[in-house]
């Protein structure tokens, strides 16, 4: 049993999904490496396709190369050893380090291998560097390009929908039927021009946007509500935007004016909620409320649920949905968090309104990482 | 301890960056859900918001809402379970299953929690689902369909360089320079119009590319090799394509012949050698001695690696890089294995080649899934 603590991090991933591993090395490597601390020094063990790039473009203070690392393990060993583990119990060993803090998500296999090998291994509770909630103005204003990107998507929406013609409720563009793949596609040009990918793209129609994470397909209908929901991930850094704006083309009925002014309302409601030490549950409940007592219960027709059917928001960075959760579990909220404030309605035959936008929490007004306005009515 | 075999298999992960999860489920999920199998049922827990779209589009046998399961799994024990650890031990408990077979990335805080819970875990050795390796003819047509993006963003390139003056050595287009940048965006722009999402593609000119895994950065310059390498992902399916030319505007030089037909020959020969039973280790070697009879050794040039420094190829599928591998470790072919064939020499002076097809192995000539000319000299 280990009686001190322990100081030290190991990772084994990728950086192109693994946001931890992007956040500790700061350079994308398609394949799973080594990488850890030794005190206040970072270590990463590359093979010698990354050595180069990783060493320059990475924020490692040391890069060790995999094949010399496995030459020396081996000939210590005097076996040729299943590599990653015994690598890293190599170094470990030569390091002078015992054990390691790992993530949740490092691999199980190689977690039970190292312990196997004599490697203490402590699981953090929660996220392995915590201090990912809290953005820096470089990541802040990363994430405001990753926005830029998502408001460039809602631009040519909103020229697809001003230009687009309604013939017996349906919408046509260029001759053709306008569809959510052919609104998708646009936006993910308009995001590519601006150096992000946009995977995933929501661009739901009448009562496919009352099931929040339906991309939606097929053709786009009038006077009817169309959700679109842009998290695109700009490529040079890795970070995302997350924005939502809802459209109807044509003539909103009364009742779709109100749900839109009802949502809009409450999420500029809530913009200004969001302060540090606020409860994160408490605005949640509180938008909640609102809802409620302007008459937009949230309740399970049947077997569907209607109404706010999902959090107000979430942590944005690295990942698309990480750390802080804006919803009825939500703790106090801290100076630096990235949150996406995105209230919604959805009641199928009515359909579905979600307005979305992003903020860094300071202890007054939290500062506005998105901007777009907010065209719903397309004539 | 267990004595019998662990039959079932348990996942944790979301669907868009776990493949092995989108496999098994069949259905693109954003966040982290359980699913599991019982017997030759498989079966998932999703929130509300998910349920209704699982269900349509999954291939479970029964979606399980997963707010009911915390209702019930509270009642059981009395107290507010930390989700989704006691979760997944009550629903194993209701299902009459006492352990679970598990993939090595499983998350390792979970797998603890688990085991501390009474759940038996196994680790399987290799991947979760072997049987990913081998495609069927479905499978096929969507690596197919990944490359037929990575062919239009060979058009593309093609176009932008016929169209390209040269000033001084350097590249023009519409009056700009051409730059890598420029190249990546009309590459993801043609893919996005195939339905597929372009990620970290490779533009890298000069001596760029002789570093296999920068993506390629600045302006382009003539009379220098330049690698395209393109493995989009197939949005509608996730399936990927992973195709590489190599190009050179203006006029090659006597040595960059010799060095492109090096390489083409070499992937066309290997092609051909690819056949289940055989030892992919043994086609690797033998590429490598064509290229070193050929008068193209590989070395460490300095602290540089030269000449054919990476595998001659990977598995493709659902992820960009899959088993097997076609290395110097690499084991007997299989017949439905698909795999890349991409050899590459690097020499930075003279620049860097790769080509790269992608084949399913079968007993026969294999069947090709990659189809675009190799016009590399661009006047």
């Amino acid at each position: 049993m280990m009686q001190r603590k322990i100081e030290e991090i190991l990772l084994y991933a990728d950086s192109e999904k693994n946001a931890d591993m992007l956040y500790f090395g700061g350079v994308f490597v398609p394949d799973p490496f080594i990488a850890l601390t030794q005190g206040k020094r970072r270590l990463a063990v590359v093979n010698q396709l990354e050595f180069a790039r990783v060493r320059r473009e990475g924020r490692f203070d040391e890069v060790l190369p995999l094949e010399e690392v496995l030459r020396e393990a081996r000939s210590a060993s005097g076996q040729g050893p299943a590599h990653p583990a015994s690598t890293i119990a190599f170094l470990a060993r030569e390091l002078g380090i015992g054990g390691f803090r790992v993530g949740p998500d490092f691999p199980f296999g190689l977690g039970l291998k190292l312990q196997a090998a004599g490697i203490a291994l402590e699981v953090s509770e929660g996220p392995l560097f915590p201090e990912r909630e809290l953005k820096s103005g470089a990541e802040a204003a990363c994430i405001k390009a990753g926005n830029a990107a998502s408001a460039a998507g809602f631009r040519v929406v909103e020229k697809l929908l001003r230009e687009a013609e309604i013939r017996k409720g349906q919408l046509y563009h260029g001759g053709r039927r306008l569809t959510s793949e052919r609104v998708q596609e646009a936006i993910g040009r308009a995001c590519l021009e601006k150096g992000a990918l946009a995977a995933n793209t929501i661009v739901a129609g009448g009562d496919q946007a009352c099931d929040p994470h339906c991309r939606g397909t097929g053709p786009l209908r009038a006077d009817s509500f169309i959700i679109v929901d842009i998290f695109p991930r700009v490529m040079q850094t890795g970070y995302h935007g997350d924005m939502t704006r809802t459209y109807l083309k044509g003539r909103p009925s009364e009742a779709q004016k109100a749900l839109y002014a009802a949502v809009h309302d409450s999420e500029q409601w809530a913009l200004g909620e969001h302060r540090s030490g606020k409860s994160a549950a408490l605005i949640y409940r509180k938008v909640m409320e609102r809802f409620e007592s302007g008459g937009y219960p949230t309740k399970r027709e049947g077997n569907v649920p209607t109404g706010f059917i999902h959090g107000l928001g979430h942590g944005l960075g690295l990942d698309v949905h990480e750390p802080p959760r804006v919803n009825a579990e939500g703790a106090r909220l801290r100076k630096g968090q990235v949150v996406t404030v995105e209230p919604g309605l959805y009641y199928p035959g009515l359909g579905g309104v979600r307005v979305e936008d992003v903020i860094r929490i300071d202890r007054g007004e939290p500062e506005l990482l998105s901007s777009h306005p907010y065209r719903w009515h397309i004539r």
